[in-house]
C-alpha cells in the first residue's frame, strides 16, 4: 500500500493534470441513450460510460452520493458499483458525502464510506466539522489505519457559505479555524511525497481565500470544486497551489457540469457521439488545468 | 394532509410524553436472537421488532441512517423499510441523516430523505448547516410544499460541540448565530398549534442553552437528543419546553442506548422476554419524561 496522498499527487503527475471529474447524475441530464428518464437503469448506464472516458483523461473521480440516493436503495448500490468501476479503471476515488455525526454514528459512516464491501471502501471522503473534532476523529483514524484520506469542507462555493464560514472570530473568519483546528491531524496522513491526506475543501470562486487556506495549512492537498460551470478560471482554481519540481501542485480541481453534460454530447443521437463530445469536453478541461499548472 | 409540527405535537399530547424513541443499530449489541451478528437479517428482524414496541409507548421514532448504510445498500434498504413501519405504525419519523450540501445536491438529498417513493418520504430530516442557508433551503422548500419537518443542528451535544459551535461570534456563540439565521425561516412551517416544523437541535447535556435557544426560537419545537446513556436528567432535557395548557411542552427528546440496550434486553434468552425488557425500559423513559413535563 501507498499513503492516499502519495497514490492522489502520483495520479495527478503520471496524468499531467490536477483534473478531479464530478459524477453528478443530474436525472434530467441524462441523455435518452440510457434509458428512461429517472430510471436506475439508465443512472448505472451512463456512471459507466462516464467512468470509462474519466479513467483516460483525469487520476480522479468525485462521485455525488445525494444524486444517487435520490434513486433510493437500488441507487446507493449503483454508487457503491461506479467506486469499484472507477477504483478498477486505476482512479482515486473522492466519495463527496459530506457526513457528519458523532460517536459510534460517525464510525457508521466511517466504515459505509471507507470501509471494505460492503461499504464504499471509497479511497477518501469528504465530511462536515460542524461537530467538532471528535465527529471527523473516526473518519481520520481509519484513513491513517487503512492509507485513505479525508476531505473536510473548510470554505465551500456556495453563496450561503458567507452566512457562517465568513462571520468573524476573534478577527479571522470562521474557516480560518476550522483549518486550524483541522492541521494538527495532518501529519497523521502525510505520504512519502510530503503532501498530506487530510484535504481541505475550498471552493474555486474564491482564489485569494484558496492562497489563505494554503498558509493555514502547507501540507494539506485541496480539494477545489466549482470549476467550468460554477465559473472559476483555470488560474482561480490554482490559487491554492504551490510550485515545486513537477510545476504547480497540491490538491486536484473538480469540473462536474462542464465535462459531463456539454451542449455536444446532450445533443448527440447515438453512443458514439456522447462518447466522442465527452472525450472532447475532458480533455479540455484536463489542458487547461495542465496549462495553469505549469505557468 | 396536518402540518408536520401539528402532528408531532398532536402525537406528544396524545401519547402523554415527548419521548422520541433512536434507532441505532450498534451490530455488536443487536442480541442474537434476531440473527447472526453483522447480518442484515438480523438488522431487518431487530429494527421491526423495536418499532413494533416503540410504537406503544412514544409518538416519535429517530433512525440513525449511518448505522445503516454501514452495512451497505441492504442496510439502506433496511432503514427506508423501518421509517415505512414506523410510519404505519403510526409513528412520526425524523430521520437523523445529518445531511448538507449545495444546489442539486441538495435537492437531491431532500428527494432522498423527504420525497416519495423511492425516497424515505421521512417525516423530518436532521440538516446541517454550515454550508449556509442556499444548503438548507431545498428541505425547507419541500418540508413547506408536502407537510414535512427539518431539524436543522444548533448546538449539539457531543464534546467536540464546543470547537466550533461556542466560538465567540461578537459576543454571541456562534450557535446563536445559527439559530437567528434560520428562525426567519419558521413561520413557513407553522401549523395550526403555533408550533413550526422548523426544528432545532439542541443536546440535553446542556439545559441553560437550551433555554437560551428557546428564546432566540420561540415557535421552533426542538429536537434533544442525549436523554439516558448520555448523561442528562428528564428535568434538563426539558429545559427549552414552555409551561402551556397542556403542561410543559416544545419537542420531543430521544433516547436511544436506554431504551433498545437496557441490560435486561442484553441478557435476554428468548424474544419474549427481550420484548418484556425493551417494553419496561421505554415505559419507565416515556414516564419519567410525562413527569418531567407536569411538574
Amino acid at each position: 500500500m501507498t499513503a492516499f496522498a502519495d497514490r492522489l499527487i502520483e495520479g495527478v503527475r503520471s496524468k499531467g493534470t490536477p483534473l478531479c471529474i464530478g459524477l453528478d447524475p443530474f436525472p434530467d441530464k441524462i441523455p435518452a441513450v440510457f434509458g428512461p428518464t429517472g430510471s436506475v437503469l439508465a443512472l448505472q448506464a451512463f456512471s459507466e460510460n462516464l467512468i470509462a472516458i474519466a479513467a483516460q483523461h483525469a487520476a480522479v473521480l468525485k462521485p455525488q452520493l445525494g444524486f444517487f440516493e435520490a434513486y433510493g436503495p437500488d441507487g446507493f448500490a449503483v454508487a457503491v458499483d461506479a467506486v469499484a468501476r472507477a477504483k478498477l479503471a486505476g482512479m482515486a476515488v473522492i466519495l463527496d458525502a459530506k457526513r457528519g455525526d458523532i460517536g459510534s454514528t460517525a464510525e457508521g459512516y466511517t466504515r459505509a464510506c471507507l470501509g471494505p464491501a460492503p461499504g464504499f471502501d471509497a479511497d477518501c471522503v469528504t465530511i462536515n466539522p460542524y461537530l467538532g473534532k471528535d465527529s471527523l476523529e473516526p473518519f481520520i483514524a481509519e484513513a491513517q489505519a487503512r492509507e485513505k484520506g479525508v476531505a473536510v469542507l473548510v470554505r465551500t462555493s456556495n453563496p450561503g457559505a458567507r452566512d457562517l464560514q465568513d462571520l468573524n472570530v476573534d478577527g479571522a473568519p470562521l474557516w480560518h479555524r476550522v483549518a486550524e483546528m483541522i492541521e494538527p491531524a495532518a501529519p497523521r496522513l502525510v505520504g512519502a511525497s510530503g503532501w498530506s491526506g487530510l484535504m481541505a475543501v475550498a471552493g474555486a470562486t474564491y482564489p485569494q481565500e484558496a492562497r489563505a487556506l494554503r498558509a493555514l495549512m502547507p501540507r494539506s492537498l485541496l480539494l477545489v470544486p466549482g470549476y467550468g460551470a460554477q465559473g472559476a478560471s483555470a488560474a482561480d482554481a490554482a490559487a491554492g497551489f504551490v510550485t515545486g519540481k513537477y510545476g504547480r501542485e497540491g490538491g486536484v480541481i473538480s469540473s462536474s457540469r462542464a465535462v459531463a453534460y456539454p451542449p455536444a454530447a446532450q445533443a448527440a443521437k447515438t453512443l458514439e457521439n456522447w462518447r466522442a463530445a465527452i472525450s472532447d469536453a475532458m480533455s479540455t478541461a484536463a489542458a487547461e488545468l495542465r496549462a495553469a499548472c505549469i505557468s
